[in-house]
């Protein structure tokens, strides 16, 4: 094991935008009502100017604010490590590099964006922010955010994980935000992303001092998420690699794997692979069309892979990327070729995870451990054809708010879905 | 907020012992029936040799294996960081620095010395590790170490933590420890550390192929702390600071107060300070005098302040630090002045942990908690006084895994307990 880190003076200073890098250009998001195409001022009711601009510039960089450079400051720039460990015990010639983002007060990469969409929210005098979450993950990055721009949040989280998952809405109730179970006027409801984002978004455009922020499938959220690859690039420098053959991540709304492969879209010779549950399959069974964001309809409609949005992933499964979407950016990077996508059952993913834990010591969130589950079998194919590859993969949180999954899969009750 | 990191390489290379700089010798543990002076053949059923040479030596260092600093170089060195949120928000002058020890697998710096436990018994050929455990992090961290050397752990867990904190249970058994509920032989009693011990020192004394390790309290323990003492000197160095003012670090056993503070104990002029509950007031309130480690009187006596081996922290009491006694290093410098120590009740460190978590973003451990309480009371009398300290505080790990003691303080439910 090997670790590159960076001084907190070197976070990248701008942001990288993939759509003037694109394939081809990226369809524009339609009214849900209308079905035109959607210029800024119908997302004003929702989202703060300079969040608009990006979710629609060609610019190639964008500028970070100092103020969300300080805040990101409390945990990035985040290591690179080398799984050597792992390597070994995988008997592979190949060399394993993960960018670990567990290491953020909320333990994820989720607040790279909550930090920025709050301040740019506070900068326009909105006081109070709604947003939606499932297992947590989003709504603590939120909470923290918000607590560090004096920004009221509240989160409506998927009643089942709000009932069966007290520790993560502690977490948000701690950082000072407000948690309600969704969808609130059905009582009875399990809830899902779907019916969250109604809630949020309805509760955002009732109120002129809120706004609405998104955690993932925007194309602003991605921007803001390219930190990660971009660090990622110099790290893998002072490393001694040029480029990585293959850069995985987990993919469920797709902010994770766009944080950190976007930045080598432009590299044509680096494969990107989206992995995903097989659960909630959307990039290898969905269908590419527009679709609405959430249950409801209140979204505009995006381009984008979909199971249809009254997808609800099947109670069996444990982990997180349970989104009936995807990021129209990652979709459409699936569409034309330029990155791949695979499914997993979770019994698989948490085997990788647990045979991980033992060997470098991290308990990955379920997401993380699906990208783990990739490279595994990634570094066995590459050693079965004598390739000496780089594999750089992307260790997006921790599990340790995730453990009742890991108690499922050791005792057996955490079976794989069928293929 | 600033950090300072070291690269990997700069772990120290070698454990500061305190032993000959303590204004007293250490007096002797005892044989718990003569009551005569231990020597090393009554520790070698339950400890490899080297570890019992690092118990009792006088030499000024002790190299650290390059095996152990393999392992270590998981998520050593840690950062030192700098609470520049916390001091805008006091509105001090002191300037206030944090070692960040939550960063390791299991989340506080227990493994510091699990993992040297770890190897050197592995290198002797024992195959199975036995210990105690209360909420869980002592437990965590030998799982954690035993799957590096590949040994198995067993792990008795106060029976207490063991049916309401499942996620270290789990955690433990993720890492391949076996856990088990204490006292074996009582199902109807709720445990503590006493009764953990007792089991935990009894099956290891009972075959061949088994150690028991110790969390705290010893002075091989502390000893292999020290990293985080030397590693933070050398990054004040970095930041401009000559030495600190005060030194400040939660007491339960004394591992993490002394591993951070014990490189200073040289410095006549740097303050050192233990704080400790008011639930479980070992350095304020018992008496010095030579105690049983465990209840059931297994254990060798120690030379150290106890509350009598007997002693039971009320159940209100939410947080770590509940071990009736402590480390006979840190109770000698209690003893002869060189430390001080200072107790709080948990209302007013929980009041302290939220404040820290809504302005550093951190969600510090119970334990941590009572440092940051103590560092905020202490950054405030500076101001009245005018001085400009500089604080050192060891943030000894998170608490994700606590969040239960959170929800209970933000409901209202954290009394005070009398003063």
């Amino acid at each position: 094991m090997t670790r590159w880190t960076l001084p907190p003076g070197d976070i990248p200073s701008a942001w990288f935008n993939v759509a003037p890098h694109l394939p081809s250009p990226l369809q524009p998001p339609l009214h849900p009502a209308t079905r035109d195409p959607l210029g800024p001022d119908d997302l004003a009711p929702l989202f703060p100017a300079a969040v608009i601009e990006q979710e629609m510039t060609q610019a190639p960089w964008i500028d970070v604010p100092g103020e969300v450079l300080d805040v990101l400051r409390l945990w990035r720039p985040t290591p690179l490590v080398r799984a050597t460990g792992l390597e070994q015990a995988l008997g592979t010639r190949a060399r394993i590099y993960f960018k670990d983002e567990s290491g953020s007060p909320a333990g994820s990469h989720k607040p790279n964006t909550a930090v920025a969409q709050a301040f740019y929210n506070a900068r326009e005098g909105i006081r109070r922010l709604t947003t939606e979450t499932g297992a947590g993950q989003w709504g603590a990055a939120l909470a923290f955010a918000c607590a560090q721009f004096d920004l009221k949040c509240m989160v409506y989280m998927v009643r089942a994980s709000f009932e069966q998952k007290p520790y993560r809405r502690i977490l948000m109730e701690t950082w000072g935000g407000s948690v309600v179970p969704s969808p609130v006027d059905q009582p009875d409801h399990p809830g899902s992303l779907g019916t969250a984002i109604s809630d949020a978004v309805r509760d955002a455009a009732g109120r002129d001092d809120t706004h609405y922020a998104l955690g993932s499938v925007l194309n602003h959220v991605l921007l803001h998420q390219t930190l990660i690859g971009l660090e990622a690039r110099q790290q893998l420098s002072l490393a001694g690699e040029t480029l990585p053959d293959v850069v995985i991540a987990p993919c469920g709304g797709g902010s994770n794997l766009g944080g950190l492969s976007l930045p080598f879209v432009p590299d044509a010779g680096v494969r990107l692979v989206a992995v995903e549950p097989l659960s909630c399959p959307t990039l290898t069974q969905g269908r590419f069309d527009y679709d609405f964001g959430d249950t409801a309809g209140y979204t505009p409609l995006l381009p984008m892979y979909t199971l249809g949005h009254d997808f609800v992933p099947p109670s069996i499964h444990a982990g997180g990327l349970r989104y009936h979407g995807d990021s129209p950016l990652i979709s459409a990077l699936v569409r034309d070729g330029r990155m791949e996508a695979v499914a997993y059952p979770q019994g698989k993913v948490f085997e990788a995870a647990v045979q991980f834990a033992r060997i470098e010591g991290r308990v990955a969130a379920p997401e993380a451990a699906h990208a783990i589950r990739a490279v595994i079998d990634e570094a066995l194919a590459a050693e079965e054809t004598g390739d000496e590859k780089v594999i750089l993969f992307n260790y997006c949180g921790h599990g340790l708010l995730d453990l009742s999954a890991y108690d499922a899969y050791l005792q057996g009750q955490l079976p794989d879905e069928r293929g």
